[in-house]
């Protein structure tokens, strides 16, 4: 058995790792911290969990041991973990946006200073980069809006003028504190686009991708998932789904079709959702949906940390999506 | 032209207010006070209202004038501002729970000392207390579930052994601050019982009820609407939807029918839809349904005011509801 | 007073303009038709407007005769009612699409033959096309999406290269009518791209804005409004927010602001609110709210008939946002 | 390995069954069948198993084999396949109502003729009938609606004076056919009490429970789960919470807590969670959740099918909740 520990254990992607670990049959949860509820048992303070994690949530500041360490803070939190880690030898899985950049972008688009400049990170879109990944101390999570994008484009986007995502995502994403704009009668009977030209994830687009990346999100009133509207202008590929298809073959996660895809067949799983394939005059157009607490965050991170110890990479991630 | 005030301006029952006003053919706004927003456009600050009201809230510490004022203020402040309007002769529609209960059960139920005990004031569902309103220069609106529950049990309340409202309210009537009761992610495909034998409303409903009234609210994923089965025990009754109809012949705002009410029925209306009638060996369901911003909050506010004022009751009150 | 009829009272189009209409100050509804309802008391059938309406849907092949008509049944119906209206000196706004397209254009996208090819009728977004509309016996009253999306372009719409719009619409739009798209279990959770480069209101887009215009639309899990959210590449323009002013200015139910619209901002009235005006390098997004049903639908109907008559173009349309 | 098949592959209850049995360590899914959809392959007509079930519906008439039926079809129809099965010795959960109830009981409630009266079945709520279950060839699964009232009421049903269930359901339960009441203009924003005396189940509650049971349903804007708030009049127990514990210790999907549950606790789970016991003169209130899918239909199913095959009762049923 692996043993692995939670930092931030009390948020949704936090209590989303302990869902998925809770049945991993290889990992073993060692500890989940949470500097507010320290103390509390997990089951009390996430009722889902009732009767089955009976620890308690731990200070970040005791002695933590694992073998891999799943860091679910908030970015320029991370930071501040990941160095002591890696030192002890623990590898790392950071679910925050502290190393998923070159540190030069990453302090201009975060607009702080990055204090383990130099640390050398596997940005980890697990099928994209899982060589890497494999012999990774510190995988970088990609943000929720980037996987879903990135996947969306990746296999034409040598091959076109300008990419336009223009993404709509479930509230969780904004995370577990309530807010003005998760107020119920806000976001009820409503949608809201915001950083309409300014979001930050743009920028791990535009690392992976290259060329005129554009990128617009909403907020929708939906718990989970992120379906992303990619309209792909001055295409210049045959085949676009069978190019998808190749890609993409042998990829367990990864399912390729016809059809516009619905974000209730990927709910609570892994899986990314390609289709559409929709063409006109000048235009192609791709929908894809993920879970963004799964693909978008702990399924991922967990299907990374699954390849860095040498495990299959679907192992603990077998959860068949809640539909409807 | 009459003129009216708003005391606490920024709060749904505010907005709602404002939302009749505006239109209203005899109500002119004076003032709407905002202790935090003081200066803000009204219409910057409630963008539905954008280019209908120019002016800006004013502090209510300003000199204030009016012919009537509204106090949409939560509980225990209201009872700061009604006497020194009364004293100057400024009618008040009072929208908090100050004024609705005898002092002593007031004091009990919502655990503070009353500051104006001794203050005649008239209970305010308007088509029970029409007479008494007419003359009153404070007149106490209801709350919103009681609303919903007395006007669905009142025409058999002396010929049955015992009341239970099972009630459903949307999430507005917590108000327009972000709570974790009102946060997107724990409401949506939730419903949330709450203070399920301890809600303050009950004592509203007993004082006017009389008997054994028992009441169960719950918050369900729905923003605006109340509805209340009302189960009722040992109805002596032989025509129970004959005594109703009889009951509310004549009232403008109330509909009785075979049919089970929908909230989408009287969404943004001075609406009471009541129906069902449905019974059993031992029992039988009556189902209510308001609006609780409207006839649960301001327009009966406004309807009240109409009536305190000798205007025709349904002076500005005509919006029909809002379905789909 | 004018008379006005209703060709199909019993979609959701119809049962708007009878909720604009029984407060209209000078129309009155003469007949509303059904095939199917013929004989049922209209508050019967429509709950909100009990109380409201007594008359019975009669049968459209009834005679039926009035000053004005709306026709509010799907393409290839109206096309048949509109012409024998007209010879009778009855004006008609037709809320079908049967006379928005140049014919060829419209056979070709519809891909049905025209009965009456060669009549002429005035397109009528009221605000850009008022004076015409006031000659006119015939209107063609627009599409939603065109609606939301050509008063979100119109005013730069010969200073760019190419506009993207990425709408997202309740599902209202789809009608009252039971369908899979509409099935609770299958929109809740979810968004529903369809349509994504075909859809028939791209050409009444295209022929109003001219140059290279694309569309996809989105069904989201709401009822009421369409949101548009508007891309726009190589624009021309310095002031774009100025221009949009400028050109809007002294239209009532046009908003500009800088903020994102929102739909609850003009759910249940007319308006169009316009804002966001975003900017990076080579884009620009402006947002769009209306109310499909409204301004998308009766409630323009009504602004064109009231500007047909020569009334005031906001009479009967002062309904106020329902928000929250 | 334990060969399992379907009858009645394409509603919820059998989509949801294949989504836990795909899983399922020890069941081996041998055929599912569709009159409508034969020869359609089952991950195609039901996107979330794309990629998981390769296999087509067939026929409910070609010739079926297994170790154990689930038969997912409406009443009156299960009873039609149950024989034959049963004849050739293959066992049968069957998850319609046709062995619910006494014969007598069954015709008069449901208003049919029972095709195959006489037929020996045990009542299969796991928990309370384990033993019988243990010997039976042949299981009804209990209704959706009687799981949650019944587990949340039994512990203490001999030592009350009256039960009131006041239930409230997600759409789900209606299956997968769009209706009027399904329409999402139809439910979003609202809620439907529906045969608020009448309802079939109560016949199994009062079959189970005995004495005075009443029973109202309600229709929730909220796909899964269904929330029963238990009235209990007359209630002679000391400590009801603790009767609950004591009464339910050991069983492993069974969770008894002092809040108020919470649907989204047990979202897509075979958990039934039992709450607040809040106690007021003349009244208890007990709140139970559970997933209506699962524990109110495949879930409870499958439970049966392993202590029927003699098997740990949670094999393949370990899915943790989905929250949020």
């Amino acid at each position: 058995m692996v043993s692995v520990g939670i930092i931030g254990g009390t948020g949704y992607t936090g209590s989303e790792l302990l869902r998925f670990l809770v049945n991993h049959p290889k990992f073993d949860v060692e500890f989940a911290t949470s500097r507010s509820e320290e103390g509390v048992e997990i089951g009390e303070y996430i009722p889902s969990l009732r009767g089955l994690v009976d620890d308690e949530f731990v200070s970040p500041d005791s002695s933590l041991d694992a073998d891999l360490v799943f860091t679910a803070v908030p970015h320029t939190k991370a930071m501040n973990y990941v160095p002591s880690f890696l030192e002890r030898g623990i590898k790392v899985v950071d679910l925050s946006a502290d190393y998923r950049l070159p540190f030069g972008v990453y302090e201009e688009v975060y607009e702080v200073e990055h204090c383990d400049v130099g640390r050398k990170a596997v940005y980890g879109l697990t099928e994209l980069h899982r060589r890497e990944i494999k012999k990774a101390d510190l995988v970088a999570n990609p943000g929720c809006y980037p996987t879903g994008a990135i996947f969306s484009a990746y296999p034409i986007k040598d091959d076109v003028d300008r990419i336009l995502f223009d993404s709509k995502s479930g509230i969780s994403g904004a995370g577990a504190k309530p807010s003005s704009a998760s107020h119920f009668p806000n976001l009820d009977g409503n949608l809201n686009p915001y950083k309409v030209t300014t979001h930050r994830h743009q920028a791990e687009m535009k690392m992976v991708l290259g060329g005129e990346v554009h990128f617009t999100p909403h907020v929708i009133p939906v718990v989970r998932g992120i379906m992303t509207t990619t309209h792909v202008f001055g295409c210049d590929v045959d085949d676009v789904k069978g190019r998808y298809e190749e890609f993409y073959s042998g990829c367990r996660f990864i399912r390729v079709y016809d059809d516009v895809p619905k974000l209730s067949s990927v709910r609570g799983s892994n899986y990314v959702d390609i289709g559409c394939f929709s063409q006109e005059e000048g235009r192609v157009v791709i929908v894809s949906a993920i879970d963004n607490l799964v693909k978008g965050a702990a399924g991922q991170a967990i299907q990374n940390a699954n390849v860095m110890m040498g495990l299959p990479e679907d192992l603990g991630l077998k959860a068949i999506p809640l539909s409807p």
